[in-house]
């Protein structure tokens, strides 16, 4: 049992500080920012930001052109780099994109992954993850896919409807998922200009952190070459765990960065706002909310270095990473709420950051698995260990 | 202790029931609506509707062309009317003009009345009450105020700095709040195109729900007459307070109404999905949700009520009117983030009217006192009870 | 809508507050009290305090001796008395009798009700209701029963094993729930000395305020003569349901009196002990917890009386009495749970009070349903109410 | 980063976890158990099957006879020990004879060690610290101690009263909190058979997991040679910090140890229970409750993990100690009321050893510091290093 960093990470983490605190908090305000997230322009100038100080796409491999980071490693680096919501879009490691690259690493073929993966790694396109359905389709329960793919000669055809997809707007890959005749799911990848695949229109969403938004996306006779299946037919929900416990962890390091800037921004004004004769910090009524804001830190911190090397033992993690998303996307939810209440007018309005955070936040307790879903997976293991510690 | 409402009250109570559901229920995605509130136009054409149903201002008196509501009476009508964000803008009983209305009525003179009073009632203008001030001015204490008015000749002079101002643009009245030499406060009625009177810019804000949206002041030797002073010099304070403990109530009765609106959406989208093999509401983890919802609509509603009450016995009903306050903005808000939840990707985006509500509601913690000032007071008065008792 | 009580209401209201204060609270340290409640010798002197006042089972009806009150007046009376642990034992208003008394008002034979009923009206007899039973038996779920009675005769015989059947010890009436052969549930009235009537053990119990204690009861081959079935035959859970709604309401009447008493002890503490320079109150860690009780005790007492309005309406009331019960078990714990605290170490030993209704209050929410079983009845109710509304 | 266990401390867990399963289990229902404890003829039976086993006193240094633990290896065996109410005592690293014995360790002189400390760490003797006093003396702040000990020649002479002192009854040692002429504060040894040291009555408390209990001690002219001055005069106050985070931390294990307990205990009787139609654990509502308490297990045993690597170091720790003592003591209540509720009535008789838990564990919010004081501690040194991070 050991909490400490080693010397090159605690390096590494402090790079990532300073490069997030003197290179990309300046930009918070830049206008190019929209409903939909940063503009391409704006998130080509980030990117740029990155690759100049050797800090792009670090959780890539080392020969895609990454850093190789270890989960726990990642932990410190995307906790750092989420401290700005412009970051994770700078260090090229957001949502989706930081999970499909890790999905892409382990199943693609070498061909896709020149064609997709490494323009990926080195931040010039996107992509978008295709598997959320509107009712009666794949929400919460994904066996619930009704996109369909049918074998046509050396292609597959598929028709569908997709919504909340997440970088719709500007990506250049899509991963499909898809049902098959046999009641199987399979993984396609596609250029986003091919004939049939219709961005039919973006959603307005309380966050805007994320690059290319969320659209709603219909395929029409979308053809697909069989060379593009992602790994094998009827394989798509084991991929889909592949990349899923380690994408959720990832999004729960960066909420963390974002839960912490709160924190300080309000730790901030709780010195310097006088009410009733003294700082606000130092009536109890704030004060209690700033100690609490620091145990949930920091047990999401716990939780998360604590999954981070159970994946690192080459574990699947499940049971740990759905108490992770559950423990961090309500512990950050806390924090970020109270930092809202202790900077009153100013934590509702654009003129802190915290209103940002707080919108961007909600959703974290309903992507990558409504913390329903987690809970109901939780409580059956549960169940299923005690009932084998009686036999 | 009777809960029942009279047959006139039940029949007004439908009425505006069936006003919001039929005339205002459609126009929600008027496109007319900015991060700002509704267009003026727009606010003008549901003005115009309230008047054709005889629903406009029904809070002023009758000899001032209202329905002469009582506090009672008003709790089952604003919470009809809140049942859409755009209910209370169509009524006229949005912040802050229905407080400034009941302030006007109680401490205006005649010739006051006339000229700001009775085009307010009549939906011809809006006002705005300029009392908040930037750091290190007044902000959840009031003792800190520092726009000052200085007599000269027979017009004071005011110069100050306010924000948070609501409904700021487009008000033809302001009611400022200012200090005088000997250290009191006074409110000054004056129109918003005078010299000296400037709206700096307009904030962004999590919410979108108030015509006029929220600004910044500035004052720069803005001349009131002596004549324009609200009342009496050097009572600022107490009016304050005759103004607030009904405007807080007011505000709670409106916020039931969208929390209902939130909760009746989430019902009907947990009867109508399916996960997992039922109806997402048969999930006792989304059940039981639901009844919390109704729980704490309900003590919500009952605390109001009860509040209204005291109120209507003539009593000041601070005590009352801080817990209902508490009460309601943190019942509300656990209800809507529930609903939130419970829509699952559709609560987090404009799929449904319930993003809309959250954005909306959050400032209710905050607003017309934030809850831990209630507390706060509501703690020395419990304390000095106490120490009664024992004597 | 009015909040007001009558005159007469209000003078019964102060005289009990002053009968506890005066005949009662001197009480509570008396040695004849134990881990299962008060002995029988000291229940007859409460009683006999209570006869001499007035004051004795004041829920029953004018002919059977008490003062006929009303769901509304007795939630006024009740709370008074719950003020002390013994207040409802020398009222003759705990439970399980309250509850026993209202049951055999409305359907026991005038010879049942002069038999049983009047000795339990005059204080001088106690009785116990034996309908839960041990796994695999009736708990939660009533339909899983398994004590059965089978006729023979002019009798029915009965088997079967109950358990936490409170006032077990002393009592000389039961009232049994069992099985008939048909599937249905019948209840008997019996003299608990009748043979094959056994007191098998009396159960620990957190609580200890209930005469009688909690007992395991068996029948082994218990006759009870065809004149003694309660009711029709069959009719045993149509019975219940008569006994439950009200009886479950008179739990929250007397549980609120508990709770404003733990609060009225923390806040003469919170005045009186100083620590780190003033008073403990006077620190908001403190007194936003006293806020907090007001607003729990404050909506409790709102929801209990609006219920009760709804049974004095003459309505099941089923739906608000479970909110009623969920509301108040939860909204009267919190405020215990916050009195201890504030008391410190003085609020976990028999120093104050305050560490007796602690015990006492834990078993509300598991008592006369889970809250997990109304929350599910709850939600039921919700979403088949709201299919309705869309139909 | 690493939470991996080393082999031999896998061992000497499982060994711990085998010992209490197969040792102290069966002596849980031993009739040798008081309202004040185990009695000390129950406490020797226990400790002697400690000895056998090599698990005595185990947080002893290696050559007072123990083995040496460090804070991470306490962490580990506690939370085994405190599986069962008896396992602390058995090993005898119950509170707080396992602070004092890490008081004495750092501080004692050899003389004072050998006659007191050696003994202790054989189980041969029990101790008490006696600073917590009556109001207006030292509670929560315990710069209000009003304790005094005179210079008399060779000795001190002792004036006071204490309360709460755990352990009081049947200790031969006790260590004394008092205030100095000069205002300092100073602690004492002393044999509690000495005249002056006066055991005045024992306390009513809600735990009964406490060898000994809580007594009332009164000192009156109680002599004291200087030579049982434990370190230098003066510095009594640093000496209990020296006692506190530790002795805080091992308090968090053992409860974390007995919330375990009550969990495994409820997902047993969740997988056994059967209502309406299905384990009860399949019910959401109970799954759920049984999820968080997984999660709140998990982050208090990495809260402790985190804090005895801190302390391991060699830090003070003052700080991680106090969100460790936060979280432990809040996450652990979370966890034991939500068993009750799963249980039922089981819950709250003494039919599960839920009940006993719950009593057991409601004191830890208050003892070793309030959660209160923690959070104002926290808070001021959250406020400090902000205000350091702007300059």
């Amino acid at each position: 049992m050991n909490f400490a960093l080693s010397a090159e990470l605690l390096a590494l983490q402090a790079k990532v500080r300073r490069f997030i605190a003197e290179e990309i908090l300046p930009m918070e305000n830049d206008p190019r920012q929209t409903a939909h997230g940063p503009s391409a322009e704006l998130r080509q100038e980030l990117v740029e930001k990155a690759r100049a100080h050797g800090l792009l796409t670090p959780h890539a491999s080392r020969e895609m052109g990454g850093l190789g980071l270890s989960h726990a490693e990642k932990a410190i680096v995307f906790e750092e780099a989420g401290y700005s919501p412009l970051g994770p879009i700078a260090l090229n490691i957001h949502a989706p994109d930081e999970g499909n690259i890790h999905l892409l690493e382990v199943v693609a073929t070498p061909a896709q992954k020149d064609r997709w993966l490494r323009p990926m790694v080195q931040g010039h396109i996107r992509s978008c993850f295709a598997m959320t359905e509107p009712s009666p389709g794949a929400g919460s329960d994904p066996s619930m896919l009704t996109t369909t793919a049918v074998r046509d000669g050396n292609d597959y055809v598929i028709n569908g409807h997709k919504w909340f997809i997440t970088g719709a707007e500007g990506a250049q890959l899509a991963i499909i998922m898809a049902r098959m005749e046999d009641g199987s799911a399979t993984m396609f990848l596609t250029d986003t200009d091919r004939p049939g695949f219709v961005l039919e229109r973006m959603m307005d969403s309380l966050d805007s952190c994320f690059a290319g938004g969320h659209g709603v996306l219909r395929f029409e006779n979308l053809r697909v070459p069989a060379s593009d299946v992602l790994g094998e037919v009827g394989k798509g929900f084991r991929y889909a765990q592949v990349r899923l416990a380690p994408a959720r962890l990832t999004h729960c390091m960066r909420w963390l960065g974002q839960a912490r800037r709160a924190h300080d921004t309000a730790c901030a004004y709780a010195n310097s706002r006088q009410s009733f004769g003294k700082p606000l910090g130092e009536h109890q009524g704030v004060g209690f909310m700033l100690a609490d804001n620091e145990m949930d830190l920091h047990v999401t911190r716990l939780a998360i270095w604590h999954c981070a090397w159970v994946l690192d033992q080459g574990e699947r993690g499940n049971f740990e990473s759905s108490m992770a998303k559950v423990i961090s996307s309500e512990g950050i939810w806390r924090v970020i709420d109270r930092c809202v209440q202790v900077l009153g007018g100013q934590g509702v309005t654009g003129e802190a950051i915290v209103e940002r955070i707080f919108r961007d936040a909600r959703s974290f307790r309903i992507y990558d698995g409504p913390n329903e879903v987690h809970r109901m997976s939780l409580a059956k293991k549960i169940l299923d260990r005690a009932a084998a510690a009686h036999v």
